[in-house]
């Protein structure tokens, strides 16, 4: 019997192969769990014990569908941002929100600007939906404002992506940039700004909550994956004007945020200490890892994310060999994908007793590599 | 600032308003929770203690993001199909997979077939992709085949949906009858075969895995949120021939499915036990039920499922005030939603005590209404 031809022409135009490689599968193929895990950006110092109870006080009802609404994490959110909850809406973390949007501007042959090396699953989302992707050049390893804005109006795009803090390079813009880059965007182009990283940025990196909050064609996307150290609850949120944001209402999984997670979220976001907590050993971290980088006679990227990128100071073909070198050794890292992006590794903050053995490995690396 | 015109003309179509009100949004407009929640098929009677172990013992681990394969899970999944686990997806629930096959075979005005009455959220995904969506009546309260397979031929659809055991009626159709349904469809038509409550459902409701485990164009849609008791957690599955399941890789959410709800369906699976005596209580309840409608006049119809529907023997105005009845003294229960169904209700099986709160109120409510 024949294979099923009734796909769409643009499910059967898709790759059948998808850039996500997660450390499982890394170590189902080696054969041996990973000894530090720094590559995902996840955050090793983990989530609050609060939250830890939250989630054991939720366990028994795993039973019960979640509230739909998401009501009372999006009245804490809103309190949290100074929004009505009407402003703001929650998902299956900021990929599945991001496919959500992508799906209510494009269509195929929609032009979406983004930088090139940035966010993978945007660009899988837009490629799912048939958009035309228009890639701009990293300049001085930051994601390029004014190029951005010169591309997004040469092609007309409906979309254009930023994280800020950006990754995987960790650098970032100030608030007056990312401010004056938001409003001079066509009124139809819809800015997508990743803020997956906006807890670990200094506060001028973020625009304020009401120096975006009237433009309806911005939207901020947040996590509780990072700072808040909830990525395997798959918990985030986005807020812009009503009119925007009751738009995902229309399409999303009205059941698809779990329990648990709605209930860690909340947990989280009122624990606001250890969140400062986890804060400050990001900061630790990455100092440390910028440290030891430069004992290597390599060049850490300053970093307002979770994760410091180091700039191994050849090209990619030496970053891959050490990044070969410390995966073979059970030190899970990434690195960018992209020239000029991918002469660097990067490096996520976490437990000191981690960092210990990438430091160890690092060195011997480099000195059997020469 | 006008609003953002940008939006797909698709999108800005969509009804702003989605028929997904959960019982919280009642609660919160009661201004009291629900003393009896029997209205979305959940499981009370809970998950299994070892399940409640599993999350406790991942809820540390939140800070990662869950493995993107699924891999533990599909493989224990396979095995207990007797299937090879690339045989497998995993989800964010059935509601999610369904959201998805429609992506990959729905464009707008593509005909898609169902039941006038039968899941609304596989609706709610044929009108967010634009397909022309084709209804048939039930029959003696059961999906009709011969209509759906008429239908099917008539507009030449490229996706059929069909529950068994069906929702919201309970009721179901023979392994045998399923099985020829299915080989009788032409092969550009898609089978959504919506097994949610398959395990309440006596064996000859269930085709067995190897009676359709050929067809490119079926695909069987399973659930850890009914017997197994985790609808919070939002983990379903769906199964079939490998060149037709791995589409769906080329536009899932990757990594949204969350951690704790893999390790929850993963414990679940491996406790048959624990179903075997959820199935018991379910099937004692749904006894119950069914005795407690017969009590009042009322028809119980027949169900393989973990609920029961009681034709209340009038139209639809009867059963909504018997509904309403209930669901202001605090019994939450749902009807369904179309004639002729509507002269119905439907009941969760659920704890003894909470079937006792329904039968205390439905004798008061039925001898007030007369």
């Amino acid at each position: 019997m024949p294979a099923f031809s009734h796909f769409t022409a643009l499910a059967q135009s898709l790759p059948p192969t998808v850039p996500f490689v997660g450390p499982e599968t890394q170590e189902r193929a080696r054969g041996a769990e990973f000894k530090a895990r720094l590559g995902a950006n996840e955050n090793g110092f983990g989530p609050a014990p609060s939250v830890i109870e939250a989630i054991a006080r939720q366990a028994e009802l795993s039973w019960r569908y979640a509230d739909p609404e998401n009501h009372d994490l999006r009245v804490a959110l809103g309190t949290h941002l100074g929004l009505s909850p009407e402003r703001v809406v929650v998902g299956e973390g900021i990929d599945g929100l991001l496919g959500l949007i992508v799906r209510l501007i494009v269509e195929p042959g929609t032009p979406v600007v983004t930088s090139l090396g940035a966010y993978p699953t945007f660009n899988f989302h837009v490629a799912g939906f048939g958009g035309r992707l228009v890639t701009v050049p990293y300049r001085d390893d930051r994601e390029d404002l004014d190029a951005l804005l010169d591309a997004v109006r040469r092609e007309n795009a409906a979309l254009v992506y930023l994280s800020n803090p950006d990754n995987p390079m960790g650098t970032w813009h100030s608030a007056e940039a990312v401010t004056e880059f938001a409003k001079a965007l066509p009124e139809t182009t819809m800015l997508v700004l990743d803020e997956a990283y906006g807890e670990t940025a200094p506060a001028s990196a973020l625009p304020a909550i009401a120096a975006l909050a009237d433009l309806p064609n911005v939207l901020r996307f947040r996590t509780f994956s990072k700072a808040y150290g909830l990525a395997g609850q798959r918990v985030g949120y986005v807020f812009g004007v009503e009119e925007t944001v009751s738009m995902f209402h229309r399409v999303r999984n009205h059941f698809g945020v779990n329990r648990l997670g709605q209930a860690a979220a909340l947990a989280a976001l009122k624990d606001q200490n250890w969140l400062a907590h986890v804060i400050a050993q990001v900061e630790t971290s990455r100092d440390r890892i910028a440290a030891i980088a430069s004992r290597q006679g390599f060049a850490p990227i300053a970093s307002a994310t979770n994760f410091v990128t180091i700039d191994c100071g050849r090209d990619s073909g030496y970053a891959k060999a050490i990044l070969d070198g410390l995966v073979s050794r059970g030190i899970f890292i990434r690195m960018p994908g992209v020239t000029p992006l991918n002469r660097c590794i990067r490096i996520s903050t976490g437990p000191a007793a981690e960092i210990d053995l990438f430091e160890a490995e690092l060195k011997n690396i480099v000195a059997d590599l020469g």
